[in-house]
């Protein structure tokens, strides 16, 4: 099974969950270590910039998933 | 209820609000702790450099919000 | 009355300048302390890094509000 | 005249012009003092980080203009 | 061979390994010497925000390779 | 003749070095001077995330470029 079957999803909400994991699996194709990246949560999960840097790349991929999505305006 | 139930917004300015909206829900789901969010807010808000890259992140998802509503051209 | 009541502009010069308009108000939202927000000023209008971020985020603005006119092209 | 009456431009090579002029423009409404700026040049000229970092805006712009223009299709 | 023949892929999953490809190229050809990239490897990997720039690197590209696809909807 | 007579290429490949033609222009413009450039090298050859924001420069222009050739689709 694909992680990744396709980029529609039913709601704007679950096109905001798929657009953290877009964000979240290129960090764990770059580094496969579990313990390596748990070692560095608190590294930026307690860095307002480091916080903000990850909320820009969410918003990048998150404006992928809707248009894929069109919008979900339908 | 979700909190994204849609991207579609009556006015330009509640589309600006939606985006700032995204660009905090993904530090929130980065950084659930309300106490840890709450800790670093005067690390960003008085750092004029940490304050443009919020703005940065807002741009990025206004621009996605701009695009759901047809940038309110009707 | 709405500081956004829309994304149409009569010229690109004045979509520039809403571009900036947008750039500011989300940094305004953050931190909404007029004095606060300009004790930072001499910070970035001095410092070339964040000049350029500032120019940054006015260029992702301002792709938004070029779209919305459609590039003031007719 | 307006420093921006238009985003067409004849040439790709013309509106990348028009992109570096975009990306200078956001710089100097932020620090309109010429001086000022001129302090900096050595800061940002000098320093490969922050060539990157201007590099980017124009890169950004430069979407806005190229999609203006069709991309000089025709 | 091209290191390159095409941006269309079979899956979203083979689009978002591409995009990975396209990320890692810019870098192997700004510095093209293999062993002078492998030194910096524990640099980037251990370091939050660098994962996180590189996310945003991927995030760009996704974009482009998904455009290139129709995202896939088919 | 144009440094930039075209945004359209023949292959994915080639405008994938255009990409990264128009990313160095932005540098080469902004310092003109090729001892100045060639000192800096050094200093964001043999850093991870100097290699890394070059690399969001060439994927921001490579979008472009892709979108002009509309993706090579054809």
């Amino acid at each position: 099974m694909s992680w990744l079957p396709s980029l529609i999803t039913a709601t704007p909400e679950e096109g905001y969950e798929l657009a953290i994991k877009l964000s979240r699996m290129a960090v764990k194709k770059t580094q496969p270590d579990d313990d390596a990246r748990g070692r560095m949560r608190g590294d930026y999960a307690n860095n307002a910039d480091s916080l903000t840097m990850v909320s820009q790349v969410v918003a990048t991929n998150f404006q992928t998933v809707a248009q894929a999505n069109n919008f979900w305006r339908g």
